[in-house]
């Protein structure tokens, strides 16, 4: 052992069964397969139990990189301007390579949500459009799920801070310890068994919706009557998905939703977000943002509308909606009461948009669509994807059928 | 702060001072040079301040890549058979893409020196001929010394423990430290003002045996009786050194060697290591081998002997020198009386040959020679370059001209 200890000791029994699961469930690793991870430094505790269970699940070679919270503000604080138009683009190309020749990717997600809200929002935002357009290549094999991928979380203690302002450092990082592990199923006895019962569940929603082939879905609550146009040929998904690659794999741990591709140029009227968005280390509170034509045409929050319009303005496609996803108000982690300022866990406790990139997969034969298909059929194109929380439990949803026929999907936050 | 602390406390302001040393001495870094960083994750707070120190010089983008001894464990415990013939190709390669577009290269030293040596060697060669070859492109450049790059080292308590395994991790870590501190001239009130006397100082010694124009040194002392010659235009190097990108940097943090390129070719006799070898976690002690016109047709090890043949088979370059070194007993890290188990220190306390590639920057205009001019000189390539030691107090070493007149170069391991 030359390595640190955590500043607050998480149960190891438990995060060895949330490791299982990330290997098991959320990627079904494959024997011979390669795996990508990238992790924040602090949850080194999880890389090395994923990294221990991928190798005994037969994994090639686990690469890992750790991403350091003081690596990055030392950027901010003392880079020359030029360096925030930059990206380590021979990294990313490196990565799409690897994916390319079937390796899986699994990010373990934990940072600290406003680690950059002290700094430069244009700066934050140049750096992050680098970022952005030198990850495409990478980003496009996920987003397309050309391979098995997950997302896990770790109770960092800058997070944990974050989430239990008013506890000691150690107490906030076993709350969060405890929020993470319940989320993610790995309370019980057979984490795996549970896991299959919980996505044969959202299996049966997403048949529903799919059997309806509504047109659109209609919101209505406290400053939202937004209509959201279904792309043509759209397919809802939720739970255990199969990769382009015959793997099945639970993309998300946690994950509550059902979610499909909306109409980029078919979404009309206003909507408000009802939890705060935290992006890229800013804080964006109480969006209020009105859609003609798909596209939005204004924007407003009462905190952080600077970096809200910064990605707006990223590309074309950030202005218009990738994604539109339906989560019960009900859903365990709502339920739990606690804003994670983590999109991962927030927009799994309600019913959301994206901005910008669509997933092939949410249509129908997605796999063999070409680009220009996807977009003919309404799926939207963008550097982001930026999922935001428009759910609550007074929300009203409807399926428009194409002949303007209605059925009850969503009152009062739950399912009809 | 979401990182966890070092176990045992570095003395942080002479940490700061070798991070000034590493990338103004050591790498020279130049404004809007990007920077391409290894470190094992024990070293963060060595590895932070060199990211910031980096910044406050002007660096474009600063990429860390952390090792984690516990993630190389658990693939040796528990990986396939087959992982052991696979290395992250797409990584190096992209590093290599790095340099060639301009990037600097650091690497902080300091892993356990044992942490292989209870796996299998088979597999330990396996990985290791497989990462050499992967890492080729990137070491070329390197290598050929294309860019500036510098290797500094932290004091990671399971290295330190190696070297003081009576003293408890806290105590061993201080005591190596001290170590560190002291051989990369950070003890003082000017860092930088003492590396440029002592550069000054290996510069001279250069300089003469640049005059001298040697065929050959002949090294005399217990179990050795060898003669090394030497590369036709050879030339003789030591500190501070210009890069073919122009910059004068200190590749080395400690350096006290003065080397040049071997004769491939021309190398006759028998040589006996004065110092153990730690090669990929596994100590090779005793070593004693026999050459034959340039090559390696005998070796012996008292420990680790499966190890040493196994690396000389990587390659038929494996089993000819591609350096030749010159460090006077009485240096300051032979004075400590320590043995690091770490080539960066204890190349430093004595005189040593390395197996394998050669340096193009030790031949006169090395830079404009193509590969092939090299060998044609005599200049030796392979996947590796290892360094060990056969210099002590007891060796006696002749310069040697083309006709066979002899000069006194040391005697009993000091400058004669
Ligand atoms: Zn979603
Ligand atoms: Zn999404
Ligand atoms: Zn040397
Ligand atoms: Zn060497």
């Amino acid at each position: 052992m030359n390595a640190p200890p955590a500043s607050a000791p998480v149960d190891p029994v438990r995060l060895d069964k949330l490791a299982q699961v990330a290997v098991h469930v959320g990627l079904q690793l494959q024997k011979g397969q390669d795996l990508v991870m990238t992790a924040p430094i602090a949850a080194l505790p999880l890389a090395r139990l994923i990294t221990k269970h991928a190798y005994m699940a037969g994994a090639g070679l686990v690469s890992t990189f750790y991403a350091d919270e003081e690596a990055t503000l030392a950027r901010y604080r003392h880079a020359p301007d030029e360096s925030f138009d930059r990206a380590t683009d021979w990294l990313y190309e490196g990565m799409a390579k690897a994916y390319a020749n079937g390796a899986a990717r699994l990010a373990i997600a934990g940072d600290n949500p406003m680690l950059l809200s002290g700094e430069d929002p244009a700066k934050v935002a140049r750096a992050n459009k680098a970022n952005s357009k030198a990850y495409k290549p990478a980003l496009e094999k996920i987003a397309n799920f050309d391979i098995n991928w997950n997302i896990v979380s770790y109770p960092n203690p800058s997070w944990a801070k974050q989430v239990f302002p008013n506890d000691a450092e150690d107490v906030a990082v076993e709350k969060l310890a405890n929020a993470i592990f319940a989320a993610s199923r790995v309370d019980c006895d057979d984490p795996v068994g549970a896991w299959q019962a919980h996505n044969a569940g959202l299996h049966r929603r997403s048949a529903w919706l799919n059997g309806q082939r509504f047109a659109a879905l209609h919101f209505k609550g406290p400053g939202t009557d937004l209509t959201v146009g279904l792309a043509d040929g759209h397919e809802w998904h939720g739970g255990a998905s199969v990769a382009k690659n015959g793997v099945t794999c639970n993309p998300n741990i946690p994950t509550e939703e059902v979610f499909t591709t909306p109409h980029a140029l078919r979404v009309e009227g206003h909507v408000a977000s009802t939890k705060p968005l935290s992006h890229l280390g800013t804080l964006i509170d109480d969006i209020r943002v009105r859609f003609e034509g798909g596209r939005i045409v204004e924007a407003h929050a009462s905190r952080g509308e600077a970096v809200l319009n910064k990605v707006l303005d990223t590309d074309e496609g950030a202005r218009r909606l990738g994604e539109v996803a339906l989560v019960p108000h009900s859903s365990p982690i709502s339920a739990s009461g606690l804003l994670f300022y983590n999109t991962l866990f927030d927009e799994n406790a309600a019913c959301h948009i994206a901005l910008g990139q669509c997933y092939s997969k949410c249509f129908l034969d997605g796999a063999s669509l070409t680009p220009e298909q996807i977009k003919a059929q309404g799926g939207n194109s963008s550097l982001i994807h930026i999922d935001w929380m428009i759910g609550s439990g007074q929300i009203d949803i409807d399926g428009v059928a194409a002949d303007g026929g209605r059925v009850p999907v969503m009152r009062a936050g739950e399912w009809a």
